[in-house]
């Protein structure tokens, strides 16, 4: 039997990881490949290597994944053709029998770290945090250490890696503040209009007059265009100068929007749409109201 | 002899990070005094422990350092009272008289090793890479270790650690794209007007409708304020609500500014000032013209 349909999604690896978890929800029919980087993932939709890709954009709690962002900025012929969000749950592992007052060692990612701070400081003060530069190499690690340790992971890490759960939900403030992952879906096409979909640009203002930043944004506000979020990237440049990254309610496709962005774009240094693509809903179906605050 | 006059810098330690570098051009003066976070430095400052404390805020190639933003916004008693940025040079570290061909694997920390992605992806293609909780303990860990191996880290944690520089200036793009770090100095008051300042704001919009942001932003436009840089940050709630930071030129005592000000407040449902301070410049004497654009 061949399996050429299948498509081939790229993954930040090794399994385990937060990524494959929402590359599982993404794609059940596809074949999942890990790779070692966010770059890994686009030189591999870029060259065929893989059909998609699928990358951490931003998390509810740390905000923007800057390697995402800049990849998007800066690399050609990746565009985004779907968002999806996934519930972070972080579980502190052990090796089965481990008993919670001999750990002396916590492994794992600096942001899961940061993310689990308030625990960490309530339940162990005095054990040491060392860094991993994943959450499942970090349980890779604690089940290959001879002292007493922990890591922090998911609950899928502790399945493949044959660890035990000893806690769960230990992220930050978790009863209030959902521990949320927005994922896009990269290719080398978008998306086509569904009606109720979500826009994505950046733009590099190079004029140097007040109001520069205000006259864009009312080309959108004037037509009525929901922006769902607006955020600044350092140009590389040099400090102060930056890139805007727009998502904006609607289609590239639909007329208000298309006009609103033939407006913007002769306003703008460097203009670059990054893709249009249907808004995320737990259901599937229809976008969540109310879900995203207007500018 | 009594030193009951010299002020309490905290700083984010060990000794040997950029952190105590930035606390050494700031403070020659001061008492320097390590903390392990920079929730911790800001717990020092509100209680009195320190008199001032010294945080990084952003980098010009990797952006804002999300917990000082977050400090910022939500903990309360601390005001910015004066920025400074330093050219961040990371060095390659190693034993003395090791081979860079022998090196198996590469210490530092995660954003530290992304800066130089490109310097590890062509020389040490191979190079095992490992996460460090600071690229000071990094250096003490390489240091330790009984295999082959490198840190990257700066030029001040060789001298205090006994290692050899085998490369400088290791970060991406070095040649075009300058690595600067601004650094906050955060205490309970800000400072006096001198003619050539910052304000520094962050606001939620509460209301629901498009055109908010901007509503917002012709406050300032319209008095002829440059904005130097916005930028959103996730509110914790849900996703898709954010705060906004706003860096604006002038002091906020100025006739103007805090008219703008006071026009902004109701326009949001949080209002924050977080501090009036001097402009950084180089000379220390005047600020630099053309440096950063308008918004």
């Amino acid at each position: 039997m061949k399996k050429a349909m299948s498509s081939r999604l790229a993954y930040l690896g090794p399994p385990g990881t937060f990524g494959e978890e929402a590359a599982l929800l993404y794609g059940r029919q596809a074949r999942l490949i890990p790779f070692v980087s966010h770059h890994a993932i686009a030189s591999a939709v870029q060259t065929g290597l893989a059909d998609e890709g699928i990358m951490a954009i931003e998390n509810s709690l740390e905000g923007s994944v800057n390697d995402t962002l800049d990849l998007l900025i800066h690399e050609s012929g990746l565009m985004i053709k779907k968002e999806l969000n996934l519930t972070i749950e972080h579980c502190m592992l052990a090796k089965p029998g481990t008993q919670a007052q001999e750990i002396k060692i916590i492994f794992s990612h600096p942001q899961a770290l940061a993310q689990c701070r308030r625990f960490l400081e309530r339940i162990f003060p005095r054990a040491q945090l060392v860094a991993a530069l994943s959450t499942a190499a970090a349980v890779e690690q604690m089940m290959a250490s001879p002292e007493p340790s922990a890591a922090i992971g998911s609950k899928r890490a502790a399945e493949i890696y044959g660890a035990e759960i000893m806690a769960r939900g230990i992220q930050t403030d978790s009863l209030k503040a959902p521990n949320i992952t927005r994922f896009v879906v990269v290719s080398r096409e978008d998306s086509p209009p569904t009606g109720h979909d979500k826009t994505s640009l950046c733009f590099y203002i190079g004029t140097d007059h007040p109001g520069s930043l205000c006259n864009i944004l009312e080309e959108f506000s004037k037509r009525n265009i929901n922006l769902a979020k607006i955020e600044s990237r350092p140009s590389k440049e040099s400090l102060g100068k930056y890139y805007f990254l727009v998502d904006l309610e609607g289609h590239k496709q639909e007329p208000m929007v298309a006009e609103a962005l033939e407006k913007v774009r002769p306003k703008t240094a460097l203009f670059k749409i990054l893709g249009s693509y249907p808004r995320y809903s737990e259901t599937g179906s229809k976008s969540q109201a109310g879900e995203e605050k207007c500018l």
